[in-house]
């Protein structure tokens, strides 16, 4: 069998992969599927730290099944690990249980748990590298970035219809994406809640939608996520909008000097209230790369989710500073041109002045299209 | 096996028939697989009137390659016929290869073809229906309106930003798309010239772009398609755009009833080019379901494919005359609302005053996102 064969069975272990996504934290997300005469009989996901790795939860799945592990081919989304850390080396389980052929998605990027492929191929294990090594390399883009960088990872989310409109000329924007869609970024905020995360929106959507930001009827259990409002207009600490006066504890805004060294920042500090300076970056803006180290200091948030509106988006995403940009489209049309834009701010002369980036995955989702983007790098 | 397991084996021979899009008209697309212990062992698709049906083209292909075909499972996605048409009926062909099972897509929309499940049946041959079916259904979506109605099938074409721009603020739109999303149009309109259809633009566009609307670099070899303008605004006959000069014979132009008995419409008429009349439909604009049945009329063709401009492709949607919309997403961001919109000229008031379409298919080509989009029935 070729690189190429392999592929649609990692495409299982990728998915499989995404049911550790948020518990994993601050581990990567791991996936692996057991192949024998060409059919997946076992599969496995690292869950959360301390929990078995990817590969020992596939094997022990196998073991469970009474499916035969020796001579079998293992397929993982990254090199197992050689090192002892919270859990034994992937390394040993994988020869005791006699696996003839280990297929890797990405190389270990950690110095610390690489040289696993070498330590199996020194066994005599055929070690095959390499395969959908872009999509394996995504699936950790989060991890990467804890590694790499003093910034949470950030991802971007928003819903528009297929002519790219997030509300129309009323500003009504209730419902553009279907039921499940919502679903999904309840789960997401959920997700992120569970591992100490941020929510994050722009002042306008603050003062728009005075939103909760909480996670509900979601089926991660876990705390909520934290709360984080980028406005230059901080609201009055005796105003009734939800956050500073129901979730004070867990709200933070970030906002210009000025306003950070106000009597009203000071007001907003007294309930608890977090009010922090977001320097200045270009155009008088925020310094977006400054502010996610800050919240990455001040709350120790691993991820922060983005929710709009497309002012902050296309701020994030000029200051390179979204990791992943969620889009989910609706298959509706507006055609208007006053109803509100995905996007706006920019006056790029021609299509080369155009922000470009990458497609990482696509989907349905009761009736919406899901576009997973990526910066290019 | 239930129906679900079928579903891998009949996204084969979804995709099969796609391979006779275009030169299997005036019949219907139809792709067959043969599959034996879970595995696809041959495969055939309808190429053209004449020429075998998919399933006969199937079993063929499973001889040349000397696979057992007594006891095998044949997947197709529209119900094998029964009667005598140009070759002889397909349900022969399955009971003389032994076929132990049939699974069906769709039901044969066509009363004179249907029958072919209970003539297996009778005949001893496990029958399963409906694997699929509205996927197979999309997939003869042309041959439905070509037996339904008295007009051409309309596939509607647009490639935009991912904040649905077509082009910047200063016109530009070369390119939006990638090279193999431009390869795909030139095969289109290669495809709709075999069969003798026609390409679409509005006005707006014949002026800017003075297009040629022909396939260039095609492999589908072949007549070049019609070239069709709906504009309220003819050109001097003396005008040296590209189609009234260079391709007179080939070129259509459907104006207002003013407009059609002008003396500049009669020197157009004098150089060959047909100058039809498109009554008045809603709103001043053209009547689109008169221009379609007239265009039908004039020229028997069986497809339109529709490319723009915006104004055009949402007169079009609103007058339900897009059967098809293929919306092609580049992941790219202007950011610009001064950016020339995919649509305009509508001002609905809320979201439940968009209008709704379904995704049919999405997939991704040379970095772009492929959106297929289909009339929410």
């Amino acid at each position: 069998m070729s690189e190429q064969d392999y592929a649609p069975f990692m495409r299982e272990a990728l998915a499989l992969a995404q049911e550790g996504r948020f518990t994993a934290c601050p581990n990567p997300t791991v996936g692996a599927v057991l192949v024998r005469d060409g059919r997946i009989v076992a599969g496995g996901f690292h869950r959360a730290a301390g929990d078995d790795h990817a590969e020992v939860a596939c094997l022990k799945n196998a073991a469970e099944g009474s499916r035969e592990t020796v001579g079998a081919t293992l397929v993982v989304t990254l090199e197992p690990c050689k090192h002892c850390g919270k859990t034994p080396p992937c390394t040993d389980a994988i020869l005791a249980a006699g696996i003839a052929r280990v297929v890797v998605g990405l190389a270990d990027p950690n110095p610390l748990a690489g040289g696993g492929s070498v330590r199996l191929r020194e066994a005599g294990v055929e070690v095959i590298e390499g395969v959908l090594e872009q999509e394996c390399r995504d699936l950790v883009a989060d991890f990467l970035v804890w590694q790499e960088t003093d910034r949470p990872y950030v991802i971007l989310k928003m819903a528009a219809t297929l002519d790219g409109r997030i509300a129309a000329r009323n500003g009504q924007s209730r419902w553009i994406g279907s039921a499940a869609s919502r679903r999904k970024v309840q789960q997401w905020r959920a997700g992120v809640g569970h591992c100490g995360g941020v929510v994050l929106v722009g002042g306008g959507t603050f003062r728009a939608d005075n939103p909760r930001l909480t996670a509900r009827d979601a089926s991660v259990a876990g705390p909520q996520p934290l709360a984080c409002v980028v406005t230059s207009c901080l609201p009055r600490a005796d105003d009734a909008a939800f956050l500073p006066a129901e979730r004070p504890l867990q709200t933070i805004f970030f906002t210009s000097p000025a306003a950070a060294g106000s009597v009203e920042a000071d007001r907003l500090r007294r309930r608890g209230v977090r009010v922090l300076d977001y320097g200045y970056g270009p155009h008088d803006g925020a310094d977006f790369v400054a502010l996610m180290r800050t919240l990455r200091q001040e709350t120790g948030s691993p991820y922060v989710l983005c929710e709009g509106g497309g002012r902050l988006a296309l701020s994030l995403l000029e200051a390179d500073m979204a990791d992943e940009f969620r889009l989910h489209l609706a298959p509706s049309i507006l055609g208007d041109n006053e109803a509100f834009p995905l996007f706006t701010g920019r006056a790029p002369l021609g299509m080369d002045e155009a922000l470009r980036m990458r497609v990482s995955e696509t989907s349905l989702c009761g009736g919406d299209v899901h576009l997973v983007l990526r910066p290019v790098v």
